[in-house]
C-alpha cells in the first residue's frame, strides 16, 4: 500500500534518536563546529592584535586542533565526520573565492591594467621558474634524496605562484595605502596572480588526471581551462545582469543572494566537469556577479556566510600540519626546515623582483614588491592536491606549507617600514607623498 | 618517519579526485544544492505572488523534487548524500529557530503578556485536547482501523499545538497590523505558543525515548526540559550581554555573528544532551542574544545564512510527502484524507477559539483568532519524531502534512477578510481603527 522507501527523516531531531549514526554524526558536528569556530576567531583576534593576519592565526590553532597534536578535528580517512568537515571547508573555499570574486573592481584592475599585468607575470613567471629549477637541480635530489621528477617539479613551482589576494588587500588597508599607486597594483597584480594561479590549477590538475602528460594534454588540459573560462566570463557578463536585475524584482525574502550562491555552485560544478577545480568556478561566477548592479547586495549578504565557512577551511588546512615536522633536533625533519626555508627565500624574492617590474611608472618598487609576497589559500590548494594524488610527499607538502607561514608572517612587519620609509604615490598626481602609513 | 595518518584532504579540490567516494558525494552536492535553492526560491516568489506564503511553495516544491515524484533529493536511507542532506536541512531549521530567538521582542511579549498567554494557552490546550480525544475515541480505532494508543494520541494532540510564528509574523507584517493590539497579541501568543510547543517536543521525545511511559518519566521529562531552559536563560540572560559586549570590542571580521552562531551550537548540542530537541537550545540561545546590545547587528547577518539554510529544511520535509496519497480516486488514500480534513477542522477551530480568550481586553477577536490557525515547522518536527520512532504511521504522517498545508492555505485570504471587516485596534488609545490592512 505504501511503497516509498523509508523516508529521509531528520534522524537528529530528537534525542530519541542518538542511537542512528546520523544522529550520532550530526550531535558530533554540533560539537566540533563551535569549538572550530570559536578556537579560530579567537586565535585570529589574537593575531591581528600582535598586527599579523587572522588567517595564520586560523592555520595555527588548526594544527593545534589537528591529528598530530590533539586530534579534535578529525583527520582519519575511514571516520565520516573527517569526510563531512571536508564538505564544509570546500563549501568555504567555495564561498571564499566566490566572495573575492564578487568585491572584484574590474575597472580598477584596467586602471592599472599594464603596469599591474607586468608585475603579476614576473611575479608568477620567476617563483615558478626558481621553484622548478630547484626541484629539478640535484641539490635536492641528491642531497635530501627525495623524488624529483617534471610533475612534481612543476607542483612545487606552482605553489609558489599566487599571491594570496585576501591577506595583501587586509595588508594595505590596515596601512590605509589601498588607494595609492602601489595599492592599485599590488591589489591589481595580486587578481592578474590569482586567475594565473587557477589557470595554472588547471594545468596541474589535468597533470595528475593523465598518467601520461604530454604536450598535447597540456595543451588540451590548458585550452579547456582558458575556454571554459573565457565562455563562461563572456557569457556570464552578457547575460548575468539582464537576469539579476530580473531576479532583483522578484520579492519573496533572500532572492538575490540565494540565486547568487546557486549560480556560483553550478559555475562551480560546470568547471568542475571541464576538470578545473570548482573553485575556480566559484571565482569565475563572482568576476561574473561583480558586473551586475546587484554586486554589492550580493557582496554584503555572502559576507556572513563566508565568515561561518571560510574559517573552517583554514582550520582544516591547518589540521594537516604534522607539527612534529617542525622539530629541529630530529634528523628527519631537517629536509622539510631545509626544504622549507629555501622555498621560502625562493617566493620572497620572486616577488621583491617582480616589484620592479613596471619599470616606466614611478612608484615605492619596494612596498609593491613586499606587498605581492603572502602566499595563501591557493598554493595550499595545489600543495593538497599534490599531497592527494602521491606528487608531492608529506615532507615537501609541510615545505610548502612553511613558505606559506612563513611569508604570511614575514610581509606584515616588513611591509610596514616599507611604506614608512619609501613612501606612497598619489594616483592623481603621480607625485610621491612621503607621509604614507 | 612520518606516522600520522594519510591526511584529510580535501579530496575534492580537484577534478582529478572525481573517482574517490567523497569527491562524487560532494559533486553531486554541488549540484542538488543549486536546484534545491532555486526551486524553493522561486516557488516560494510565485506562492507570494499569490498571496501566498513562501514556505508553502518550499514544502509543495520539495515534494516535487522528492522520492515520490522526480526523486531528485535523495531519501533512500543507504544514500550517504541522504544523510548530508538531512545534516545541511538540520543546521537550517537551528539556524531558523536561532534567528526567531533573536528577533524576539521580550519586552513587547511583557506588554501584552497576560492577554497572549490566555491566548496561547487555550490555543495550545483546545487542540490538543480535541486531537487527543478525536484519536482517543473509536472514530478513528474503529472506522480506520488503526492502531491507537495514548503514545499515538499524545502526539497527534501535539502536532496540532504550536502556531507558526514565522508564517503568522509574514502574514501580519503584509498586513500592516503588526503594531495594532492584534498585531502583538498574535505575535505574543504564538512566540509563547512556540515554547510551550517546544516543552511539549521534550516531553513527547522523552515519551518515545523509553518504552515505559508513566508520570514519573513524564514529570522527570518535564522537570528536565523546563529546568534546563530556566536555567539557560536565567545564566543566559545574565552573563550573554556582557560576554558579547566583549565579543563586540574584538576587531577581527565576523567575530559577533561567528561567535554567536556557535554559541547557538553550543546550547543546542547542550539541550540535545538532557534530552530536548537542538531547536529547543537554538531557540533558546536566539532568545538569550535578544537580550544583548548586539542583537542586531547578529540578526542582521545571521539573516542570509538562514536565507541559504533554511530552505534545504522545508524542501527535504516536503520531500517526504507521498502526493499519490492525496489521489481521492484510491480507496486507500481515503483515510489520509479524512483524517487530514478531521485534523485541520480541529486545527482551524481550536485557534479560532483561542482568539476569544482575552476576554477582559477589547480587540478583533476573529483576527487575532485567524493570525494563530498558520501551523508549521514545529508540528512536523512532532510529525517526523513520531513517524521515525514507529508512534505514527505512515498513513497519519501524511495526514498532519495535510492540517499544516491547509492551515498556511487558509490563513492568508481569511485573515484579511477579518481585519478589512473587523479592523484593528490601536495600542495607544484601546480604540478601535476600522481603517485597517
Amino acid at each position: 500500500m505504501f511503497t516509498v522507501p523509508l523516508p529521509a527523516v531528520t534522524t537528529a531531531l530528537a534525542s530519541a534518536s542518538e542511537g542512528a549514526a546520523g544522529g550520532d554524526l550530526l550531535s558530533r558536528l554540533f560539537w566540533l563546529l563551535p569549538v572550530m569556530l570559536l578556537a579560530g576567531k579567537f586565535s585570529g583576534e589574537l593575531f591581528e592584535r600582535i598586527k599579523q593576519p587572522a588567517v595564520l592565526g586560523e592555520l595555527i590553532v588548526g594544527a593545534l586542533l589537528g591529528g598530530s597534536v590533539l586530534g579534535i578535528i578529525p583527520t582519519a580517512a575511514g571516520d565520516p565526520l573527517t569526510e563531512l568537515v571536508q564538505i564544509l571547508a570546500e563549501l568555504g573555499v567555495v564561498v571564499l573565492l566566490f566572495e573575492i570574486g564578487v568585491e572584484t573592481d574590474i575597472k580598477q584592475m584596467f586602471r592599472v591594467g599594464v603596469g599591474a599585468l607586468a608585475v603579476a607575470t614576473v611575479g608568477v613567471v620567476l617563483p615558478f621558474l626558481l621553484g622548478f629549477l630547484y626541484w629539478a637541480s640535484p641539490l635536492v635530489t641528491e642531497r635530501f634524496n627525495l623524488v624529483s621528477n617534471v610533475t612534481t617539479a612543476i607542483f612545487v613551482g606552482a605553489t609558489l605562484t599566487a599571491t594570496s589576494v585576501g591577506i595583501t588587500a587586509r595588508v594595505m588597508t590596515d596601512l590605509h595605502a589601498l588607494r595609492s599607486v602601489e595599492g592599485q597594483l599590488v591589489i591589481g597584480a595580486a587578481v592578474i596572480d590569482d586567475v594565473m594561479g587557477l589557470v595554472i590549477l588547471g594545468i596541474v590538475t589535468a597533470l595528475v588526471g593523465g598518467s601520461h602528460v604530454g604536450v598535447l594534454e597540456i595543451g588540451r588540459s590548458v585550452l579547456f581551462a582558458v575556454g571554459f573560462l573565457a565562455a563562461a566570463l563572456a557569457v556570464g557578463f552578457a547575460l548575468a545582469p539582464k537576469i539579476f536585475s530580473l531576479i532583483d524584482k522578484m520579492q519573496v525574502r533572500g532572492v538575490l543572494l540565494v540565486s547568487a550562491f546557486a549560480f556560483a555552485l553550478i559555475v562551480a560544478s560546470l568547471a568542475n566537469m571541464v576538470g578545473l577545480a570548482m573553485i575556480v568556478g566559484a571565482y569565475a561566477a563572482g568576476l561574473i556577479l561583480s558586473g551586475t548592479n546587484q554586486f554589492d547586495v550580493i557582496h554584503n549578504r555572502i559576507k556572513p556566510v563566508s565568515d561561518i565557512f571560510t574559517p573552517i577551511f583554514f582550520l582544516s588546512i591547518g589540521a594537516q600540519i604534522d607539527v612534529r615536522l617542525l622539530n629541529p633536533f630530529v634528523a628527519e625533519n631537517q629536509p622539510v626546515l631545509a626544504i622549507g626555508l629555501v622555498l621560502l627565500l625562493i617566493a620572497v624574492l620572486g616577488k621583491f623582483a617582480a616589484g620592479y617590474a613596471a619599470f616606466w611608472k614611478q612608484y615605492n618598487r619596494v612596498g609593491v614588491g613586499i606587498g605581492m609576497i603572502p602566499r595563501g589559500e591557493v598554493g595550499l590548494i595545489f600543495a593538497n592536491i599534490g599531497l592527494m594524488n602521491g606528487v608531492l610527499s608529506r615532507e615537501v607538502f609541510s615545505a610548502v606549507l612553511l613558505m606559506v607561514i612563513g611569508t604570511t608572517f614575514l610581509t606584515p612587519p616588513i611591509l610596514k617600514v616599507a611604506f614608512v620609509r619609501g613612501g606612497t604615490t598619489d594616483p592623481s598626481t603621480g607625485e610621491p607623498e612621503p607621509e604614507a602609513a
